[in-house]
C-alpha cells in the first residue's frame, strides 16, 4: 500500500499479544494473530518484547534461542514474512550468544530474510521500594548499536523498551534519517501509568516522526505484568491510536508525508544550535 | 523556607498576568503582583515572556531597553526583589544592545542584584497555514549562550518559550547541574494545546528535574493570543501546579530531595551510553 501523494503510504499492525508461560503456546498464538494481521493488508507487523516468553530473569535461558535458520522462532516468523508478503519486527526474544544472553528484536523483511537485529542497549534497572524491583543487567548483556532497517517505506529504526527512555538513541537514529521507530516494549503497572503516553509522544514530537511501541497484553497472572496499552504517535506528538491493556490487534494508518509538512511548519530540525549544547 | 529533610526546600511563585498595550500599565501590574506574591512567602517569583508589551515584532524596539542601572524594568525588578527579599526571574524584555534587539531575561538575586541575564537562543519561526505566521528573527538577534544561576536553593536554569522545543539545550543546563528549569513563555492558542504539557512533562522526566513555564494570561483583544496556562512539572513528570487561562499566582512548594529519590529509583542519567549516541 504506497500512495505517495499526502495519503496513506503504509499500514502497520502492533500484535498486543497475552504472553503466556508455554513457550509453544506462545508461539502458535504469534502465529496465529500475525496471519491475522496480514490478512488485514498489514505491510509491517510489530511483536511485543519478550513475545515467547514470561518477563522474569529465570526464564530467560530456559526459553531462549541462538539467532541462526534451525531456530524455532527465527523459522517461524521468517516463514511467515515469506508467505505473507509482510516486513516482520518480531518484538523481542532471550538470544543466546557465545554464553551471553541478550534481549534481541529480529526484523525480517518480506521475503523473510533478516534484515535487522537490534539488542537491547540499555538494560531495565530499576527500584521503587514496596513498587517494583527488576535489574535486567543481573542476568542480560547489552548490545552495542543503534539499529536502522532499510525497508521499502523508507528507513525504520528499532529499539527495545527501556532504551526509549534514552532521548539520544532516538535522536541517533532519526537524525541517521528514521521516518519511523518502533519499540516492541512492555512497561509495567508502575511506570506505563506514569510515563508510556508521554514517552510516545515526546520522542515523536522531538524529532518530527512517527513513534510506536508495541506491548504484550495485561496478564495479571504473570509475575510482571504489563501495561499493554500499545500506542503510535505521530510527528506533531499526537497519539494517532492506542489501545486498552487486553489482547488485541492495532492498525495504524501512516502518512509519511506528514513528517515533511510538519518539518516546514515548525523548522525545530534546521535551527538547532549545535555549537552551543 | 528551606528544611532541606525531604519537605519542602521553597516556594516559587509564577505570575501569570494579563499583558496589555500600554507599558506602564504593565509594569505598574506587575509590581502588584510581585508584592503580592512576596507577602504570601514566595523564595522566587517568575514573571511571564515579554511581559511589558504585546508579543509583536512591531513593538519590540519601541517598547525595548538598555540593560543597566537607568532602565525603568530593571530598577523596578531590581528594588523589589532587594525590598522584599525574593530571587526574581524577569520573564523577559526586548533589549535593545548595540542596535540590536534580544529576547532577554534578568535574574535578579535577594539583594536586588543582577546575578544572570539569559538572551532567547532560538528565536521562534513558525509558519502553519490558516493558523499562525510569525518570523521572530524578522527582528530580533539570538543569544548564544545556556544561561544557569546560582542561588541559594541551587542551581537554577534559565530559557524562554521556544528554547524549551531543544532538549539539547535542557539537558546541558541539566547536566551542568539545574535542579530546576524556568521559561517565561508564551505559546499560543495554536501550539498551547497540542504541546505545552508534554513539553514541560517531558523535559522534565528525561532529565529527573523539576521544570517550569509561566505565561502571560491569555488576553483575546492582543494580536498573538498567549495560551496561559503557566506550568510546573516535577522529576517523575507529574504536573504539580498549573492554572487556567486566567490572571493568576501560581504557587509551588519544591522539595528538591525528590531529584535525589527519582534518580536512585530509576537512574537513566548513570545508565546512558555515551560512547553509542
Amino acid at each position: 500500500m504506497i500512495e505517495c501523494n499526502g495519503g496513506v503510504n503504509m499500514k502497520i499492525a502492533f500484535i498486543q499479544m497475552k504472553v503466556v508461560s508455554d513457550k509453544n503456546l506462545n508461539l502458535y498464538r504469534a502465529k496465529r494473530l500475525l496471519i491475522e494481521a496480514a490478512e488485514n493488508d498489514s505491510d509491517i507487523i510489530v511483536l511485543p518484547e519478550m513475545f515467547i516468553c514470561p518477563y522474569n530473569n529465570d526464564y530467560f535461558l530456559q526459553y531462549g534461542e541462538v539467532i541462526n535458520g534451525n531456530s524455532q522462532t527465527i523459522k517461524m516468523l521468517s516463514n511467515i514474512a515469506k508467505e505473507r508478503k509482510v516486513y516482520i519486527i518480531g518484538g523481542s526474544i532471550p538470544e543466546i550468544d557465545n554464553g551471553k544472553l541478550y534481549n534481541t528484536s529480529v526484523i525480517f523483511d518480506e521475503y523473510g530474510e533478516i534484515i535487522g537485529k537490534h539488542r537491547k542497549v540499555h538494560l531495565f534497572d530499576i527500584n521503587i521500594k514496596n513498587k517494583i524491583k527488576y535489574f535486567e543487567s543481573d542476568v542480560l548483556s547489552p548490545g552495542d548499536k543503534a539499529t536502522i532497517v532499510d525497508t521499502k517505506f523508507g528507513k525504520i529504526g528499532v529499539c527495545i523498551c527501556y532504551d526509549i527512555r534514552f532521548p539520544e538513541l532516538v535522536k541517533k537514529m532519526a537524525n541517521e534519517g528514521a521516518n519511523m521507530i518502533i519499540a516492541p516494549s512492555a512497561f509495567n503497572m508502575v511506570t506505563g501509568p506514569a510515563h508510556w503516553e508521554i514517552i510516545a509522544r515526546s520522542r515523536a514530537l522531538d524529532n518530527q516522526i512517527y513513534f510506536g511501541m508495541c506491548s504484550p497484553s495485561r496478564n495479571l497472572e504473570s509475575s510482571y505484568t504489563a501495561y499493554g496499552h500499545s500506542i503510535i504517535a505521530d510527528p506533531w506528538g499526537r497519539v494517532i491510536n492506542e489501545l486498552d491493556e487486553n489482547e488485541g490487534i492495532l492498525y495504524s494508518e501512516i502518512d509519511f508525508s506528514l513528517i515533511k509538512k510538519v518539518r516546514e511548519e515548525l523548522p525545530i530540525l534546521k535551527q538547532k544550535r549545535n555549537e552551543l549544547y
